[in-house]
């Protein structure tokens, strides 16, 4: 085997991407025999991998299905705007604690990093995270407004003692300083276990579109509570009952009820690899996701191949962290017979994915809401395609 | 206390940024008043952060004193290159697997994806990691050859399995496809172990810069045996003795002896906050750091505020994964006095990490070589600047 017939290749590559944009890329025939260019002062993708976030106007959605690992690369996060994304000084950031507190207090982003910081992985999700109706659409469409970072900010629990909270508060309004002014309140226990004020995402400044220079993060609970460019705490006594808690973020439960406050991202799953639009051989294939639950750890995730009769556990890659995406695995041998798979997680607490039927069964009928996490079918077609197979539950 | 005045702002703010370029940014006054733009579909950074690597012919280093958590973000890797970056087309990409082996073979991207991934956090370090000599240093500068990732790949143990290895096979040549073909000898142990071949970073494809398409990495050996842009693996039963490890990445430890295969990178640790050019105020302090060894896990860090002369266990921020960075921090009231602060770190196998005279008196009075990983001080003024103190020990 001669080593120059082996590494002999084109000079001019047209390349479709994920995303399925054409680029031209020139590659030389053999790269050790000119020298490429020399150290950067930030590095670059390379020009054959252009992943992109699919955005409407109002959000955009993470390339679950190109993913690996558990991080998502902070410009790959999915983003979920009420009034874009505001230019905020961080010199002139300031954040306003006061309400039922003893010493209401204004924070400027020095201020907020001269605490005590912790740094922690976890996932973010949107609580309108799920689309479903045709076979041609990918993870990302599917579910793509979930993310994961590692967060690094101030506890809310150090700075609540800082201002020294009323014995009888009970609730807190967080503010953001977009265009929409978000407003939600938020139960004062979540401020008192692991909420945070987050400045810090992988390892760096936030990005505008993550709330830049600081956001609200509220491990486990649906993504817009977590308020982003936040500007006030207000501690009181009940919730403020705000637009975003009446007109929004509610959803029918059946029998005329709506559910309105509705905090943790119940657990999910779903397979990234083999998803639509990819396409696989016969013989080995390692089936892999991702699972995740606001309210701990994923304590497991099963596997069926056939289309849900039998489960299988899937192996989970660690380090399994609590709230956060776990990726997960499982070695199966397809034999070129069509066929479905899907994947079900259950969190630490013992909560079971369901399937949409189960959801709608469980909400008197009513799927057209938040908190829709159900179990996700992919067909895999005699020459291996696989495609999205929405449930029919009606 | 009225939000009018507290929110009102500058229209055009100049901006110093860490790596000393003045940007101007346009901030609104009142970011509530102005919609910003809709979701994109790649996230950028604020135009108030621009991190930056600081890049020499060969080598880029990692803005240490800028990062939050244990994650570096992808465009911040440290680079250190042979022959520049090379191009390389993922289509055409070939691994060879030869040499004594039962079944040699040629992985495309494709094979080398089908197999079962594994994704660890863990840092890489390049062993001339060390400079010294003023005051006016960072951590960027001093020790700035070290980041960490999540990285995504094959095994390479499974591999090897795939193709047979010969029971008397003790070696094996790792070589890449830049203009300087790298390659190094890596003893066989390693390859059975943890070595991987890397096809991910934090979630995403390699970036060009650390070996895209595919590169080797075996976690917690000294960075240029993680051979980038890997084309072939030739399996044999002793050293190939390579220019880079007899002209190179060799060191002298006295009486004429010079270490050639050093691979483990020993513990060692850096105080990032407070460190050169940061300026802290009297009172409570928050001194931050990294600390990680190639043995494993980190099993303590101490920090000294008084010169080496006490020393206090710091405290370790989790997930406290092996070979890997891993934060620390240590609560600290400055009375405003001078003084110089600095923090040492223990592995699980009970290594210290030692001062540069140590190091030097264990190496027969050399010091100019590589795995140099000693003690690094801090001196605080009275006014609060903090400067590199370089230990002199000759």
């Amino acid at each position: 085997m001669k080593r120059r017939t082996l590494l002999a290749g084109a000079a001019l590559a047209l390349i479709k991407t994920a995303a399925g944009q054409v680029v031209q890329t020139l590659a030389p025939g053999d790269p050790t025999k000119t020298p490429g260019p020399p150290p950067s002062t930030l590095g670059t993708r390379s020009g054959f991998e252009q992943p992109r976030l699919i955005a409407s106007d109002t959000s955009s959605r993470t390339p679950l299905q190109s993913l690996m690992g558990i991080i998502t690369p902070s410009d790959l996060h999915f983003q979920r705007h009420h009034g874009g994304v505001p230019t905020i000084d961080p010199f002139k950031y300031e954040l306003l604690i006061h309400g039922m507190v003893e010493r209401p207090t204004v924070f400027t982003l020095r201020d907020l990093r001269r605490f005590p910081s912790v740094s922690r992985i976890c996932f973010l999700e949107c609580s309108g995270n799920f689309r479903s109706g045709k076979p041609n659409m990918t993870a990302q469409e599917i579910c793509g407004l979930t993310s994961q970072a590692e967060w690094t900010g101030v506890l809310l629990s150090t700075l609540l003692r800082e201002v020294g909270v009323h014995p009888s508060a009970t609730w807190f309004l967080a503010e953001g300083s977009d265009a929409a002014v978000m407003t939600r309140s938020i139960p004062l226990h979540k401020g008192w276990d692991d909420a945070m004020i987050a400045y810090g995402q992988n390892g760096e400044a936030l990005r505008p579109e993550q709330g830049y220079p600081a956001r609200l993060l509220l491990p486990g609970w649906e993504g817009n509570t977590n308020v982003k460019w936040i500007r006030r705490i207000e501690v009181s006594d009940g919730p403020f009952m705000t637009r975003e808690e009446t007109a929004k973020y509610t959803y029918a439960i059946g029998g005329g009820k709506f559910r309105q406050f509705s905090f943790e991202m119940d657990a999910r799953s779903i397979i990234t690899f083999p998803s639509y639009p990819q396409q696989i051989d016969k013989g080995w294939v390692e089936i892999q996701g991702l699972a995740w639950s606001g309210r701990g750890r994923i304590g497991r995730v099963e596997v069926s191949t056939d289309a849900g009769r039998q489960w299988a556990p899937a192996q989970l890659h660690g380090p399994v962290l609590p709230k956060a995406h776990t990726r997960f695995s499982y070695l199966w041998q397809w034999d070129g017979r069509p066929t479905e798979i899907m994947c079900r997680a259950t969190d630490e607490t013992g909560y079971r994915q369901p399937t949409l039927s189960g959801l709608a069964a469980a909400r008197g009928g009513h799927t057209d809401g938040y908190h829709l996490n159900p179990i996700t079918a992919w067909e895999i077609r005699r020459d291996g395609q696989v495609f999205f197979k929405p449930e029919k539950w009606k």
